[in-house]
């Protein structure tokens, strides 16, 4: 895999002995900066505000368990710190089932599994795993097609803009600018068209037009909690783009996290998040004071919209 | 009609014997400040600035031609002033039919009509039927309804709130944000929430979320171009969300402007504009460079997905 080029979104947290190093997804595509992580607390905050997302938060639950490890070796307090490490990831962002991830860790301690080898183990394969996801989104990529995704699936679909390099297949990208953090325009956007990938940047209200022109062939969005049904809870703005890929018979795919207790997406909560975060752009209101914002962060795509999901097994 | 609150949005545009003034929309909420217009280009160049738009532009054309009449009447250039206007509006934005305006003016001059007694009878008739069609979309309300709009229609809907209070029908909004302009969240939560009605924004991917919650229960927008047989023309974002109305069982109402020469949507132009409308925001770039972006700013939404139109005859 030497040759490929990985995007800095593929694995954006870094363990560096004494911190963990996140990459501040906040602040790009303007500045590449990284956060430096010491305890738990931190790490639940850097989730809370958006510094990292999607497979980055699962990376960062998983060194910051290890960092814990490091510092509560053969300490009497570590079984309590690892359980005030859980719980602090456990409530951080409602829709995202960061409790199975939790729980996994806890039991290998049980197990009296070593930690650090348990999760550098599971890290590894994740990342195995990863490189295949690309390599089958690879799979359904037709020579000559214009791929639509939201928000960001965490360096995948660069990796798979690789693999389909190799097999001579020509592609190219729309992103949906994903109001309001605009995950799409800034890193989407930036890890494709650092790569050499031609990207055009249209608004979420532009993207009936756009297939109605005919500009899309394939629509690849990822997930951020898959139910058992098949369900998918995502971005908001996922769930429109699917009933309007199905209302112009484009394909949709759904790239997934393994899936989480939920049995059908009517279990997973929606997260609601502050208005301000929609009201307020770069410090400055957008919106008179007196009106309220409402953002709800995730909704759910139902599995008879979704032509293919593409599943991560670990 | 002295008590009830008209909007500043309702008529934006006022002559003012040397010059018109303009209330800068793209100025709005953080600032109401009024542009000068001495001459037919600066009106035309305010227009394809989006420094008005929707009605605004209407009267700003009949008054332009009323300064151009002033400027130049009993000269003889005045024939081919009026030709250079009429020409300056025509081209000024693609999916506008600033035409059937233009050949109305000089259709006047020709047949001898004092110029500025048929511009003035124009507006007064305009004001007094958009009154009667803002007291048409109250007509339609119910007590209790939500209503979901998109972009801006001019004082529209304040003065049919108005309506509505009236008749004891309490009502709220919600408004989509309208990347990239921001007309939702700038122009109509500011117009409605300051004259007391409650407005929640939401950004233009939340719309099949909200509707799905059940907030929604009527969706009424504006139109920028009426064809023949009952297709529209408005700002890009509307047909997604008459698709999406139609999903969720809701009623869609399309506010609309006399008819244009266009027999069906497929004859009205969709304009492009600038990317960098929506690639810069405040100064700021949101995508990297490398990155393209594409701005159709209309979309077509066909005749069979609105469930009536309003309409303004003149």
């Amino acid at each position: 895999m030497k040759e490929m080029k990985f995007s800095p979104l593929f694995w954006p947290i870094k363990f560096k002995k004494e911190y963990i190093s996140v990459l501040d997804e906040t602040e790009l595509p303007a500045k590449v900066t990284h956060l430096k992580i010491y305890n738990y607390r931190q790490a639940a905050l850097a989730i809370k505000n958006m510094k990292t997302r999607s497979v980055g938060q699962v990376i960062l639950v998983l060194y910051t368990f290890l960092l814990v490890y490091q510092q509560n070796k053969g300490k009497k307090s570590l079984q309590s710190k690892l359980e005030k490490t859980a719980a602090a990831f456990n409530c951080a962002r409602p829709t995202l089932s960061f409790k199975y991830l939790t729980d996994m860790v806890l039991g290998w301690h049980k197990s009296q599994l070593p930690l650090d080898k348990a999760i550098y183990s599971f890290l590894n394969s994740l990342e195995e795993k990863r490189v295949e996801q690309a390599r089958q989104i690879a799979a359904i990529v037709k020579n000559g097609d214009t791929i639509l995704t939201h928000c960001n699936i965490s360096g995948l679909l660069p990796l798979a803009g690789s693999f389909c390099r190799r097999q001579n297949k020509d592609i190219n990208f729309y992103v949906t600018e994903t109001r309001p953090y605009l995950q799409g325009a800034r890193l989407t956007a930036w890890e494709l068209s650092r790569v050499g990938f031609a990207v055009t940047v249209i608004c979420d209200n532009m993207v009936a037009q756009v297939m109605k022109e005919k500009k899309i062939s394939k629509v690849v969005v990822g997930a951020d909690n898959l139910a058992r049904n098949g369900d998918v809870a995502n971005k908001v703005g996922t769930f429109q783009i699917a009933l309007l890929a199905k209302e112009f018979k484009i394909p949709f795919y759904a790239v997934c996290p393994p899936p989480s207790a939920a049995k059908t997406g009517k279990e997973i909560k929606i997260e609601v998040r502050p208005e301000k975060e929609l009201l307020i752009w770069q410090g400055k209101r957008i919106a008179p004071k007196k009106a309220k914002g409402y953002y709800p962060a995730f909704d759910i795509t139902p599995y008879d919209l979704i032509t293919g999901h593409i599943f991560l097994e670990i």
